[in-house]
Formats: C-alpha cells, sequence, structure tokens
C-alpha cells in the first residue's frame, strides 16, 4: 500500500525528498510559496500547490490532514516553520517530520507534537567528517552499535593481490559483500582476481574488525 | 598521524563538521567572516579565525596551504564559494571539498580543480526518502547510482520462512549479505532457520530489485 505524501518547501532538502519519493513511485503533493519552485517541480511531483502553509485555510482547503506523511522543509524562517507546524498537528496529520535549523528549533517542535524532526546539515557534516578522517573510507552504514558496513578504496598493499592472498575474512574477521569497479558492482567477487587501484570494497563486521583492517590495509 | 583541517564557514553543516572533527581529536581552524559564528566556536575549535575567505592575503597569512584539508561551508552566497575555491586550488591545498548549493554550482567547482563537491541537503534528503516510504526500511547506503545496500525489516509475509523458501536471491536478483536479531548480527545467516517477527535483514543489489523485493516483501 502506497502512502501518500505531501512536502512544504521545495528547498534543496524538500526538494530532494520529493523527488526521491517520486522516483520510488509514491504520490507527492509539492506546496511551495514561491512559484517558480512550483514551476520546477511541476513535472516531478504528482501535484503541485502554489500556498503559503501558514494559512491554515490553504492547508483545509488542500486536505492536508488526509495526507499519511507531511514533511515541512522550510529553512531560514523558522517562526513560518513552527507554524506550520502547529497547523499540522492541530489538524491531526497522521505522521509530521520538520527540519529543524536549531536546537532551540527543535525543542519547540517537539513541545508541538511534531513525530519526527531533522537535522540534514548536521547530521550530513558528521557522516562526512568521519570520510575526511581517512580519504581510502568512502562511506558507512552503522548497523548496529558494533557492526558496520564500510565502502573503503583498496589501499596500497592491496593492490595486485587477489581476495584469497588478502583473506581478510580470516586475518581479520570480515567480509567483502562487493567489489566496485567504476560503475560495476559485483556482488559475488572473483576470490582470484587481483584488486586494481581504484577499486572499492565493501566490507562488512565489527566495528574493531573492521578498524584493524582498515588501520593495517586501507589507510596508506 | 593526524591532519590538519581547515573548515571556512561555520553554518549549520560546517560547524557540525568543526564539531565532529575535534570530538575525533583533528585539529581544526574555523574560519568565518562573522564574529558571532567565531565566538560560538572559540571553545570547539583547535583555532578559531576571523576572516573573509575571499580576500587571498588572510588565506595566505593564515598559511591555508599548508593544511591537510580544507572544507568550505559557505552556503547562500555562491560567489564567495566560488572565489574561495580559486584561490585554494591556486594555492596548491592538498584537498578541497566544497559544498555546493545546485548542479551549477558544482559544475564550476569541478572545473577549477576542486577535490569533492558534497551536496549536504540533497543526499539527507534522499536518505531519508527511503525511510519514509516504509517504517520497515530502517537505512539505506547508496553503492553507485543503481546499486544500494539497504537495512529492512523482515515482513510479515518473510516471518516464520526460511531464506531458502524465499530464495531473494533467484526471485529478487539481491543477496542478503547478513541478518540482525536484536543486538546480534550474524553475517553468515542460516538458509534453513525461519525469520522472526523483529529481524532485520541487510540486502545487496541493483536499485530495481532492491525495489522490487521491497514492493513484495517488505512494506506491508
Ligand atoms: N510559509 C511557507 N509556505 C510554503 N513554502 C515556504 C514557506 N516559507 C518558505 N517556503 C519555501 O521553503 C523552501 C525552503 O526554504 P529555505 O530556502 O529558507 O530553507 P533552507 O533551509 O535554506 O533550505 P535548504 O537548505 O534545504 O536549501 C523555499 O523554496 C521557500 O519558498
Ligand atoms: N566570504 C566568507 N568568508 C568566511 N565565511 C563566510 C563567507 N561567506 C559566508 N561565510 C560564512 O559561512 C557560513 C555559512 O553560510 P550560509 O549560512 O550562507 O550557508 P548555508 O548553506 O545556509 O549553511 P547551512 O545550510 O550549512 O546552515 C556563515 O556562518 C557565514 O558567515
Ligand atoms: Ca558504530
Ligand atoms: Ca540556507
Ligand atoms: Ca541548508
Ligand atoms: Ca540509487
Amino acid at each position: 500500500m502506497n502512502k501518500d505524501f505531501a512536502v512544504i518547501g521545495l528547498g534543496r532538502f524538500g526538494g530532494s525528498i520529493c523527488r526521491e519519493l517520486s522516483k520510488e513511485g509514491m504520490h507527492v503533493l509539492a506546496i511551495d510559496s514561491d512559484e517558480e519552485r512550483i514551476n520546477e517541480y511541476k513535472n516531478i511531483a504528482y501535484h503541485t500547490v502554489l500556498a503559503d502553509s501558514t494559512d491554515e485555510d490553504a492547508l483545509k482547503q488542500i486536505g492536508i490532514s488526509n495526507f499519511d506523511h507531511v514533511v515541512v522543509a522550510i529553512g531560514e524562517n523558522i517562526q513560518a516553520s513552527i507554524l506550520t507546524a502547529v497547523i499540522l498537528t492541530d489538524m491531526g496529520v497522521n505522521k509530521i517530520t520538520v527540519k529543524a535549523q536549531n536546537d532551540y528549533h527543535e525543542k519547540i517542535l517537539n513541545k508541538i507534537g511534531v513525530h519526527q524532526v531533522v537535522h540534514p546539515e548536521r547530521d550530513m557534516g558528521k557522516r562526512l567528517a568521519h570520510n575526511f578522517i581517512s580519504s581510502n573510507i568512502l562511506d558507512y552504514l552503522e548497523l548496529s552499535d558494533d557492526h558496520s558496513i564500510v565502502e573503503v578504496k583498496a589501499g596500497e598493499k592491496m593492490i595486485g593481490k587477489s581476495l584469497i592472498e588478502l583473506d581478510i575474512r580470516a586475518n581479520f574477521g570480515c567480509n567483502i559483500v562487493a567489489i566496485k569497479k567504476g560503475h560495476d558492482i559485483n556482488v559475488s567477487p572473483s576470490a582470484e582476481q587481483a584488486l586494481q587501484e581504484g577499486d572499492v570494497l565493501i566490507v562488512i563486521g565489527a566495528d574493531k574488525d573492521i578498524t584493524r583492517f582498515e588501520r593495517e590495509l586501507v589507510i596508506d
């Protein structure tokens, strides 16, 4: 069963949510008070409405309370974000997610009874900071407190060696689940083929094992 | 070996990078043209400088070319971001990461020779959109334009069935790389054991295959 989404505010964050949900086949109603933005999303969203979300009557007319999930992605104008959130909670919208600008903004949103508060810039900053510490560590997904999946570039010590020779499973206790070569991803990588410069390994394991693997083989 | 970082622009994104790197024990020089921002980061960053990064002499005086990695997190003012990037590439800074506002901005930054261009709002929007589609889709890691790893809760249709019975590989073309049961993660999950409510599967594959898998088995 597909959900009906509404996204209020089509900046970089809200716009990206609208695009991705639409790409996944979801019906998204895109709302913005800026006509240019609305025009930009006419061919992307299922439906677009030019409206100021602080106008309760406008939201009622849209039938916003019938949507399964409403995302408020208004940034700079914290007052408009808060007022919109108040209207949505008053109307009893099933799920409300709001982007916060700062901790103060978040506190108010939680008081109002918003279901989810997100900090995209802050969270992405945190995520990237970990990438920056080693340039061979490209991305990571935390599976639990002590297990992760990491995407790493083959370090100098790995180039020219096969997975059999490196025997990462036996030596470090973590598993290679895929190898990326340019745009190709091989989810059943050959054990004999030598790794080449630029190859990217997707590794799953306990954080302590991954850290040891990274220290010994990944970080040049 | 610890790297020396400089972060130019202490908005939500740059500020978060500065905080996280500092938390991880890295030395960060925090630069902003806004005195309030600088005061806010005095106790967080290793060193702070009030400066306009479009002023080449100011960057020279700071000795910016000696830093291992310089992050430009100026947002709204695209011109200032580009000018700063030009100065940094001219000075031969070892690694330059710049936050882009849009595709046009990114194109210019790539032309200038910036090493990494990031889109925090866009990327976080994409990421969250997947979470929104189903409360059973917990997280995901994009491996390429068309391959991902997703973390999903076993849907109703999967409970009580074994991996052999479900044969996800044959039916959907994607691979189960691990199963999470509470705090335990099994990276070589049994093919015969029946899945239980609350089990979390880590799945790798092409986006289109994962989407089909999610539609048929994950989203209740
Ligand atoms: N009251 C409102 N009703 C509808 N849309 C609004 C309202 N206020 C602002 N918006 C829209 O919200 C969008 C995002 O706002 P803004 O650009 O201030 O946020 P931002 O945090 O800088 O965004 P991002 O960082 O995601 O690009 C804009 O397109 C703006 O037109
Ligand atoms: N030329 C400059 N030199 C130094 N700092 C600058 C310069 N121009 C802007 N900044 C600083 O960069 C920071 C971020 O800029 P801005 O707030 O426009 O970006 P933003 O995209 O809205 O940020 P975010 O979304 O990360 O909060 C601000 O603290 C601002 O003072
Ligand atoms: Ca962890
Ligand atoms: Ca902004
Ligand atoms: Ca922003
Ligand atoms: Ca993708």
